[in-house]
């Protein structure tokens, strides 16, 4: 075993399928510029220090830019007998610059190593992923801008319930990414802290300057204790279930984008850029993206129970399960970048059906809490209003009859607090804009939360 | 269906078997003390803004103080027919008061009502399990004092890797636990918003003051969208995601204590207060409570991946799926507040075997790297040091002779580099002392980390 | 700790919420039955044996059985200080029968003992899935049998795909329900095996007689390996991948009931006694029972992750950690058994709107295939075909005309290949009922697929 | 969108990486030669049954063996703008074959071809899991018979509880993973069905022959309902809990060759061959690949997760959520079968240290049982002696003295029912003999289920 780094004790060989499933380097080579970057930081800090020379730091960093620069031009090739993405560095760079390339590896660890190129990579693209969430907000404060007046029916139970504006409708969604943004950002607080130099799990004897590592890298901390530095995987937990709940909120919106591109809703019509027809049946124009959306929330919810799964009762420090961290981090990273973006196209080139949004509300019985109301303001406990109104609705649904369209003397058998100025309040427009309490559906407040939304964004 | 509040267009009737499936009062009682405590501030506001007479919303303050009071001394009985915990306490209340009762579902919903309770609930914990996570933290912090010269070999692999201070290892968790309790911390953040007001979905047409709620009930924020007031629960996501991250860690700890305990690692000995026998085998000694503990890991994971299910595609606003919500919350409370306390209960009372640890560091060959250490300090490229070292572990296996115990001519063929100093270097206490980096496991600097961490401890 | 069982080398005492945490008696006292019929055959055994007296298990059995009848009168008090139902049971035989209880324990183990409970408890309730199941299909077949000539879209992605019989739509229930009859009755295969005998783990020396015991307790097989009697929990991972399984069909189900019943679609209609209202909208009638039925497919994936995630790494044989399998599969039988229930009384209930189904095929281009296999047979290259029609249904969409609507003029603009014969085609009752290959939807078919089922079912 | 196969009614463009997310070509071209295999036996049938000529289908056939031939050389390359497998074979051929290609489309569609695929692909790799789990079980079964003497303590708790064969300890694997057989036999029942023939949703017009089409791929059985058989996903999710409970086993004897090839259980060492170092530490010889096969527990434990959710609610017939079902499937048939590869390799070069074990079972006091036994065949009520046993340890422990080690008159004060036999009573090798009970530990036993198994395997 002499073609493997650790291999002094070792006399026998492992077969080529065996160093096939234990290899990494299938997935982590995407660490492979967070390598070299840490790789230059940790050789500048040890010549520095004095801990190997300027000169040898000097070739070692020369060598790692040129192995960047030819992994950049898809020139590097890497072997699965180098096993991760570290060996396979630090092999080519040995090709390069000979055994000074030992010299690295002075004072680190892989372990450290790994656990700091996971870091670097996930602070890396957390903004990313925030600017994502943003450009989603922004269209859909444009949208929301846009469809202040625009009414439509309001659900629960997917039942009318009551008119909404679907500015408002929208702006739910823009809050919900608000908290994604939120946790994303607390994510970068645990992602923001310096394992290296916790070597393999005890710290070193050579008399190294994290602080000055942390520095170069860009990292606002170190960590404390070199076993919880190895050791450490909940920043990215902390990633899997921020992208969880983000999935939750983005697969209820295609849900909707779903029910709402249906022959039945017709609420909205996708662009044909966002949306896909069918290899045997020439009329369907299928909401592909948005259904793919939400299948993909399967995809990230199992990401986050498999590395769950993976920590679970590991003793300290470093184990080799948690090679099993990366891949599903990798993944969802991709699935939550591109989700975001296809939700920003389909939302952007998408037709909104106002005519049918506001048709809809004709008839369905959705403006009954409206007379419910009414009858409570005149003094009739609440309690009995509903009673009165759920008769009227019943006896509507029978006789086929909206309650807008009921003459006032029939309305007035069932109560006599009824009088003309019913018919106003039975208008979704006053129910919509009567409704202004703080957060609800009136339009005027619809419009200030759009300028509210519009100074947070463009504070960011 | 006259006896449901809200049966009014509904004319057949539910089996008891149905109303049994449908109805959450099996688990919701836990709300009621937050149901009546938001009422009440309802109440208040209702008549603050002239909504309800003064007098009428003393009347229902006076019933609800009085359901509060019969419910703390375990003399309410809640019915399956009352559905939950709302319907229920408002049919005690009209049995209480009579009609007036009704009024005080003016300008509310079930929708938001259940929101509020929820987060009003958690609010109210969310402070017990930081203090549950900080005792625990105490008691590694003392226990860590206690031991900062206990020196136990540390392992990555389960095998032998380094010589480490036991007081190191046990600040190791009190940073998993940090971590765990500024997570909590930011679940603050989205838990303390108040959702009432926004009724069933949409707001409401009454004059209500919703800011004066929520300084009533102590809430930080109100929700400035009423669809996603009623729809949210990011707050009970993230206080499940932070519960599995929290159970990842202690089950860890519970995995080490068993292995720990065990007659071949033999450092620890539990308290006979928290450990228990067997039945049939007369000698057994189990770490009962902490695989328990490590069993209970299952159920928090369960529970978050129930939740995120729960939540997956559902449309705006309400849907019956999300009663679905809270069992797991409770139960998921429960359950880590009681592993919290047992793991600083067997921390506390538990014997440490300082001789046990202190004797594995023997021939265990853990001094392999300080002899690595030691040749590439005097030039050799670490590469080649590790090599020569392995080979000398190698022989030392098959001879069965420690690295301390070779004699110097004999490590000096395997590199003339070797001289008499070499003995002082493979003592586990230079081992542990020469790792004086930052966060390594010299006694010093754990001695600071201590006091770092009383510091922090004492400011909470 | 005189006061427990196995208290011999212990001199500490576990506080009261220590043992509280530890005790299973919460959840277990359902397996009283089992427990005491598993001891029944046990004492039996041992008596036949000679291993203890005639008189002496005639003494335990009177005692036992006494247990039994007032467990099931309800006048028994189980204890947490006696931890969980077999050492409640025993304490309470020891109460009545004196010191002889303590033979009962011969040649046993709790081990062995709550496996055997386990297994028992599962085997006695599969027959009752099965049987929930056989009710649903049931329900299905004869709902199908009325609607076999009930026109409805298929669809596909959510959109109007091609005409189906909603007979054959119930029929595809029927087929997935099948599946996992057959699962379940595979289930039985791994449960039906008795663990008793093999004691704590590796077997006894007394010369007892697992096969006896087996008959007695109807099991068909005993294990062979006591390791595994004691370690294994795979019956129940399979009753909760199976229930998993189940809940994933029946959410879908849920789904389409819930849409079904929207204002949009207006398919079907819930009975009263399957649908619920609202506290503040008096007009809703909310598919509550399956909206609950849907959200309980969380707590059905979340137990199954939870036992999956107890059983991850745990070192043969028993550990405290398989406690925690019981609850989740309790648990668990009662939602399939209860959601299976409302599913066939939701469908034997609800109103089937026909002709909301067959006016939702009018102008829907859900014959646009049948068009497109017309100009196939006729010798278009079926790519061609499905061109021309496509082209043809953005034509309609935006004239607003439907392709039966269209005059053959126009069509044969098309494509000349058209003839007056294609207005037949286009009629939704020959698109279903020329789909005559096995397995679609033509009438014929779906009577054909009634009977075939009704004989499975009778055969049952 | 003219270079759109479905592209007919559509106008606008997408862009490339909204083609790039919404294609599954990424992961589905391993489906190649199953499409290509069920393309041949559709053009064959479609022939037979004069649905296109013998001409044309001889004419797509021979295309579609070269682009197989093509495909096995590696020259074939798959484009994302033709979205899947099954559209970047249609186009091909199309290159090769002219427009007679659009012809093999005729009477099926991409929802019933994917099924098909689908389920081609799984019941062509189900045979070999079936025999990489054979293999293993050969693999306990030989270890087995060579360590049917060898003696070891069993465990519960970690802690020593009786000793027992370590051939013994072998077969309960051996009786898992007979289950995980059985569950994956059972699995192709489900996997056996062809949905060919379903066509999009409903079947087809066209007079074809699915029994002709099954018996040419194979197939047992043929989906009777066509929205079932595009829609049916249970074959999957079978695999793939089969599979998590499959992980689940060898997750446990992961765990167990981890712990046994620690420097405190000494056990077992792994060959050079698979173990590995490490290349900081030179002693390290690690159990990586036990720890990375639990750790991919975690993967395949997601896998089932992200299909249960995926499938969760989601309405009949196809929806592109289910383009999600593959990847998961196809890694978790790698996962296991290089873990099931792994496990054998490990067992079968592994050097078992039967000294180590039997050592171990000096002064552990695993012998307390058979001293209870012993009491209890005397007379003396279990509990009793179970009582004075755990005294007699207790006061062993506090004095540093194994039973076996206690003279006879120290013995007697505990009991007047010992005699001079109990030292036999004592020795492990009677504590296993003696355990002959069905399943029991005892050499004789064990020889003859090592004989069993033999059997078994044998016959397959």
């Amino acid at each position: 075993m002499a073609d493997k780094l650790w291999g002094g004790r070792f006399h026998g060989q492992a077969a080529d399928w065996v160093d096939d499933f234990g290899a990494s380097i299938h997935f982590d080579y995407q660490l492979a510029k967070e390598d070299i970057e840490g790789s230059i930081a940790h050789a500048t800090m040890l010549a520095k220090q004095g801990i190997i020379g300027e000169d040898e730091a000097a070739t070692i960093i020369a060598g790692l830019k040129e192995i960047e620069a030819e992994f950049e031009a898809g020139q590097i090739h890497f072997s699965v007998k180098n096993e991760d993405i570290h060996l396979n560095i630090e092999s080519i760079l040995t090709e390069k610059v000979g055994p000074v390339a030992g010299k690295l590896h002075t004072a680190r660890s892989r372990n450290d190593q790994v656990a700091t190129d996971f870091h670097l990579w996930l602070k890396h693209r957390l903004p990313a992923v925030k600017a994502a969430i943003t450009d989603l907000q922004q269209e859909l404060v444009t949208l929301a801008e846009k469809n202040v007046d625009t009414l439509m029916p309001g659900y629960t139970h997917l039942q009318h319930a009551q008119p909404i504006s679907y500015g408002h409708y929208l702006l739910a969604y823009y809050e919900m990414l608000q908290r994604d943004f939120e946790r994303f950002e607390f994510n970068e607080k645990h992602t923001d802290i310096l394992p290296l130099g916790a070597a393999a799990l005890a710290g070193t004897t050579f008399p190294i300057d994290r602080e000055f590592v942390a520095d170069k890298l860009g990292f606002d901390q170190v960590y404390h204790n070199s076993l919880d530095a190895v050791s450490d995987r909940d920043f990215a937990l902390e990633f899997l279930s921020n992208s969880a709940i983000l999935m939750a909120h983005l697969s209820r919106m295609a849900e909707e984008m779903i029910l709402w591109t249906s022959f039945e809703f017709n609420y909205l019509e996708l662009s044909d850029s966002f949306s896909t027809g069918s290899s045997i049946m020439p009329q369907k124009k299928n909401a592909d993206f948005a259904e793919l959306s939400r299948g993909k929330t399967g995809s990230v919810y199992g990401h986050l129970m498999r590395l769950l799964t993976v920590m679970k009762g590991l003793p300290l420090a470093y184990n080799k399960d948690m090679q099993e961290d990366k891949a599903g981090v990798f993944e969802t990273f991709d699935t939550i970048s591109a989700v975001l973006k296809v939700f920003t196209g389909m939302l952007s080139t998408m037709t909104v059906k106002k005519d049918k949004m506001r048709a809809s509300l004709k008839g369905d019985y959705s403006n009954a809490t409206e007379l419910a109301d009414y009858l409570a303001k005149k003094g009739l406990p609440f309690r009995q209003a509903h009673a009165v109104v759920g008769m009227l609705v019943y006896q509507g649904i029978e006789e086929g009859t909206a309650l807008e369209d009921m003459p006032l003397s029939e309305l007035q058998k069932a109560s006599d607090l009824i009088e003309e100025d019913v018919y106003q309040v039975l208008d979704p427009v006053t129910a919509v804009n009567t409704r202004t309490s703080l957060g609800g559906t009136a339009m005027e407040n619809v419009q200030k939360e759009v300028e509210s939304a519009k100074k947070v964004l463009a504070a960011r």
